[in-house]
């Protein structure tokens, strides 16, 4: 019998177990994880503090029964102090070393703690496991004045769930605009007015220099003045949490995160990672990325664990469709946008334009704008970013897959289109933006 | 100066007049309409019969100046009797003959009159063009009750709208399902679910013998019984009306469409055809397929304008995407369902799921059932059918995409999807039902 040990519980943890447990049902499968619950959306955490959703139990996907019925042994709120590659063992303080055949690493990821006085203090809340979210939701029923600091994908949603909870919200940023490292200008631009009209105030181009309070926060220092506050949700970056791994000495690429080959095999024999603790190529540049979305994760996990079960399937370069909703607009890309293509010195030709989701005689049709990168001569797409009111996710699906495949503006803008006024337009928008990249690029 | 003229004024007509402006913008554009408006949308008037859209006006999208403005000269309400193709010439009853260079034929549909008798009685409504439609939509401020005859996909849409209205409404059809040529039964029992939630009389399986009465429609006789009425709804297959091309003796195909080549080319020299006039080839079989969407006849118009003007472009093979709301659903699919691939005996492997369009504890999440058919062996896509409440015309229009592009079921079932809870799940459906269908397989 096999011994597979996986380290987390969450997408990429649970994704390893299942796939293992379908490759080989005789293995013995045992999951560790810090968390009082596994099979939960920690992606939805935001919608229940923003009362979009009205309680954490809809979160909870699958009882603990259930994966005790299906023959996994899960330890709850159980840390892993080490991982001991020789003797092919895990050290759990207070158990007898965990022997592996197969270990998969799904140890997720971390918040960047800026390095600033007063991080220690209460009141900074960084979301992340649901029963901490459950006893922080009603730390905010109190709370009137709230700093988002950060404006990080998670940070984005958090803002717009405060300001929909009726909490004077101040979200605060470095950069000149919302997601900067990812998201262009004129994709946020929509989102930032939305968040202007549900009150939140926008403190952009602003550093915070450092938290006060004696035991709890009362106030935000930043480089435009003082911010008195009840309480500050931490939206910074999403770090790899690789601890474990570096202390093992699994090696670790350009962004922090576990080096895998195409198998999802670290650089030690036997054993497997998965998730936001890795990074992985993108398809077009080959350049490693890190710190995807939860589907990622989970396809990741499944990889990880079929393989760990013996059976080595491939993860394929990714093109990163992702997307969010910001305000009253969603908002999504693939790989590089605009900002990111030219702070990486990636040339592009760019086609824009303003669609609609259904025909602009039918109600509630929706504005779309897309944005379109190609390699200038092939004219491959290598990036899209796109804003609007519905199909945004769809359309990044596509576009993703349009990447992949290595498809031209041609293909894009010569496509087949469902048109019917009820639900889409005679010209489809990414049709349409592919034109226009045509005609500046001459043809 | 090259003289271009064009018979039709919709979606084919208009394309075709404006691309030839593109690349000619010197030529003579004389377009013919039998109608009094060009440039509205047909396809919107179901919506304003239905209440849901509050004004014809709303379709029309743009004046008449427009065209003027640019340039074209539109004869309204104008028939054009006859082509002659040896002196290049049409006629048109009280004008003198009017020489063309080059000519484009987008004559359009007519509907299939059944052979039976009472088709002549008055209270036989044909949607088609914007101004008859504001005369019936003061009609039915009278009628009590409709019957929808035939359930084509006009049929349905307006059985959908008489329904909102609050007419009631008897769906009559010879099938056992609505669109049962095009559309699996699985697939419409949703929709005639909420057909029926509706109040909408199905009489399905049921054919319509006579029309009663004396000048005007009093009942509809079938063969089970009759159903009094006010007013009949004429939902029966379009047809190419192509009259004109045929006493001309250009040729036509096995589906009654004009044959053209991949520019839009006919049969004679120096003729164009575009639209539900004309058949094309889909692109999987090769088989002449005629009647699809708005989209398609507009963009076969642009390349026949092209053409016309000069610069021969090329038109693919279809794959066609379509899709339209039936009751509260949204259905939609790519070429071939699997009613259709067993009439036409194409083998095909099934894959089907049941997804959802966002997280499962996102308020107003959709269900979506996709069914992706798979050439066995290769298990390339060759068509695809869904229902769902959202996104159902992008995910046709991605696996649209697929089946153009050769995408196998492995392709699609691991595809990255967007995940974020107020936007899509974690599992796209499509990738689901590819894995079904993988599964179905053996692979």
């Amino acid at each position: 019998m096999t011994d597979i040990v996986v380290i987390g519980g969450s997408a990429a943890g649970m994704g390893a177990a299942g796939a293992a447990k379908q490759v080989d049902h005789d293995a013995r499968i045992t999951v560790f994880t810090e968390l009082q619950d596994v099979a939960y959306s920690p992606c939805g955490i935001p919608y229940v503090h923003g009362k979009e959703i009205d309680s954490f139990d809809r979160l909870i996907l699958q009882g603990k029964q259930f994966y005790e019925d299906q023959g996994f042994e899960i330890h709850y709120e159980t840390v892993v102090s080490s991982i001991n590659l020789a003797a092919h063992t895990v050290t759990v303080p207070g158990m007898p070393d965990v022997h592996f055949d197969r270990l998969v690493i799904a140890t997720g990821f971390q918040y960047e703690k800026p390095d600033i006085p007063g991080t220690e203090l209460e009141g900074l809340y960084y979301v992340r496991d649901i029963r901490a979210a459950e006893r922080w939701d009603k730390v905010l029923d109190d709370v009137k004045v709230a700093v988002v600091a950060e404006a990080q994908p998670l940070g984005v949603e958090m803002a717009t769930a405060l300001a929909h909870r009726g909490i004077e919200t101040h979200f605060v940023d470095p950069h000149p605009w919302a997601m900067a490292e990812i998201a262009d200008p004129d994709i946020m631009a929509p989102v930032e007015e939305s968040w202007r009209e549900l009150g939140v105030h926008i403190h952009f181009n602003t550093r915070i220099e450092e938290f006060l309070g004696t035991e709890r926060v009362r106030a935000v220092k930043t480089s435009d003045g003082e911010i008195a506050v009840d309480a500050v949700v931490m939206g910074t970056k999403k770090l790899p949490n690789n601890r474990l791994a570096a202390d093992a000495g699994i090696k670790r690429g350009s962004t922090g995160g576990i080096i895998v080959d195409q198998h999802m095999q670290t650089s030690a024999s036997g054993v497997f990672a998965a998730g936001d603790a890795v990074e992985v190529p993108q398809g077009t540049t080959g350049v490693p990325v890190q710190g995807l979305s939860g589907s990622h994760a989970y396809a990741q996990g499944k990889v990880a664990g079929s393989g760990a079960a013996g059976t080595l399937r491939s993860y394929q370069p990714v093109y990163v469709p992702w997307g969010l909703v910001g305000g009253k607009w969603m908002i999504g890309g693939v790989s590089f946008g605009e900002t990111l293509a030219g702070a990486l010195g990636i040339p592009f030709v760019l086609g824009v334009a303003e669609g609609i989701s259904r025909a602009r005689y039918y109600p509630d049709y929706k504005k779309i704008r897309v944005k379109l990168l190609a390699e200038p001569g092939t004219l491959k797409l290598i990036g899209a970013q796109l804003v609007g009111g519905e199909g945004i996710k769809e359309r990044c699906d596509f576009l993703a897959m349009a990447a992949r495949q290595g498809l031209t503006l041609h293909d894009i803008a010569w496509m087949e289109n469902v048109y019917s006024p009820a639900m889409g337009a005679l010209n489809e928008p990414m049709a349409l933006a592919a034109q226009d990249g045509l005609a500046k690029a001459g043809q």
